[in-house]
Formats: C-alpha cells, sequence, structure tokens
C-alpha cells in the first residue's frame, strides 16, 4: 500500500512552538488549554491572533518542532510493510522548506529524498492518507485517516486516529 | 483537465547553465553540440564529467535559469482552460528548493503556491503530464506528454511534443 503521511499536528508539533512563541513574548499560558474544535490562536487576545503568521514565516520555525509522540518508531514499522510518502503542504511558506527537509533528515533519516513531497495541494495518488486537515482529502481516493487534533475534534464524518499506535492497528 | 508540468528543461534550461559553466571553469566550448539520447555530461572530458553534480548542489544553480521558448505565454493560456500544476522532482537538492520557488514567482507569478510541487517520485493524481523524463511517467494513469530535450531523442514509445506550440495544438 502506498500512505501519504502529513508533517504539522502529525509528525511535527507547532502549536508547542507556537504557544512557546506567544509565552516568551506575550506571556500567554504554557498550558494554554485548547477547546474541541478551535485553533491555538483562537484562545489568544485578538490583537495578537495574527502574530501566528510571523512567526511561522520567520527561518528556523520548523526546524526544532518536537516530534508527536511514537512517530518515528511507528513510520519505521509502517515502511517496512508500505510504501511511505511525507506529504506536506509547506509550499505557502518558503522559509520553511529547508527547514523541513532538514527536520525530516534528522528525526525520519529512514525516509528518502523520493519519498518526500512538499506541495499546496495533495494532488497524491495513494491507497492511504493520514492528515489532522480534512480539507487535505479532497480528491483522495483512498482512505482516509483523520489524525486527532484540537481543532478536528468535532468532526464526526471521518475515520479517527488518535495516536500512533492506533494507527498500526489499523494499517499493520 | 488537471495538468502536471515539469520544471527542468520543460519551464527552465538547466543544461544552458551547465555549459555556461563549464566553459567559464573548462573552457568547454559554448555552443557544445548534444548528441541525440546523451546527456551533456557525456560530452565532456570524463575526468570533470561528475563536476555537474556540485554545480547543481550549489545555492543560486537554479536561481537564474533561462526560461524555455515560449513556456510563460503557453502555460498562461493553459491555465484559462485547464487546472494547472508545477511538479518538479527538486527533493533530491536541498538548496534547490528555495532558488526554484523564487524562480517561479518570478517567471510565472500566475501560478499560485497550491499549484507548486517539489517531490521525488512523481505520484501525482492528473489527467496529464508533460515531462522530459519518461522515468517520471511511471505510475501515472494519465495522458503522457515527452518534452522533447536531446537526451530522449531517442525514446519512440511515447507521445512527443517538442514546442511549448505543439503543447498548445494538443491540449487547447
Amino acid at each position: 500500500m502506498r500512505i501519504a503521511i502529513d508533517m504539522d499536528e502529525v509528525l511535527a508539533d507547532p502549536i508547542h512552538k507556537f504557544i512557546q512563541l506567544y509565552n516568551r513574548d506575550y506571556g500567554v499560558p504554557l498550558n494554554l488549554a485548547m477547546e474541541p474544535g478551535k485553533e491555538f490562536y483562537h484562545h489568544v487576545p485578538e490583537h495578537i491572533n495574527n502574530k501566528w503568521f510571523e512567526y511561522i514565516n520567520e527561518k528556523g520555525f520548523f526546524r526544532d518542532l518536537p516530534v508527536i509522540d511514537g512517530s518515528v518508531e511507528a513510520v519505521k514499522k509502517l515502511q517496512e510493510k508500505h510504501e511511505i510518502y511525507i506529504v506536506s503542504a509547506a509550499m505557502e511558506f518558503r522559509n520553511s522548506l529547508e527547514d523541513k527537509l532538514d527536520w525530516l533528515a534528522e528525526h525520519f533519516p529512514f525516509i528518502g529524498w523520493r519519498n518526500i513531497m512538499f506541495c499546496g495541494d495533495k494532488i497524491v495518488n495513494v491507497d492511504v492518507i493520514i492528515d489532522d486537515r480534512a480539507k487535505n482529502f479532497v480528491g483522495i481516493s483512498g482512505r482516509k485517516l483523520l489524525f486527532t487534533s484540537p481543532h478536528n475534534l468535532l468532526l464526526n464524518d471521518y475515520e479517527r486516529v488518535n495516536t500512533w499506535s492506533e494507527v498500526l492497528d489499523k494499517l499493520l
């Protein structure tokens, strides 16, 4: 099977980084509670809720994101049985491209360049896609696994995976 | 229709740049004759025929490539009727990513970030792919147009387009 795996909020954790930066600059609490169905920027004061767009466009933002729990081992196991592609909608952020590639080389060195794709629309031909954004399922004919993140908790129309351990239960 | 268009040797001309650099460093003639079926590096002395791999990995290599004749106007016309994606196997060359994106922004500013894809394998779901490398046709179910370049002149198994004008004749 050919499997497309998203990066942000699936392999890498940008939310944690955003909150750290908002904490540093505006004192937003590090244990910011996230309501179901909301993005993290819905939980910061209105006059600074666009600041994330500046952070994300800075060189280095994506280079040191924490790795999502269990993802490295899980992707390694999936790769033994399946054809794995990392497919990230990185093209919106020019300064993210090298950082994302370097991040993958550090944490997922077993993924070769042929299996990495930075795109806008995910017009990929795959049997399974694992993504936290339902918009990336548009036009995908394969199986869609919605990787749980606070912002998608209210969606009920998709097959959901809450952890990498659940992904392995479904795909191995 | 959804159309995937390759960059190198289809929109951008790296061969011209390679020959310029070989001319600068080794006196290789600027009007280097290219034999059908051969890559340009088959035409330079053996002790320097790997040098291209250093050139291509340098920052800036892809930033000032000449635009292939007629490509800008042709892609603009195609975009009026079709869904156009630029799909480049850029992932092999980390230092090419920003240069390629900046080059597209300069010469093809009408292509938005959603319609740009840097990948390894071209696992795209498209109706038409335009590419000079037959290896990129593997697994593509849509129509395949082989864009003529000296290295592919001996291939007879594909529908061929020699110029952007021929592409328009076929797709408009």
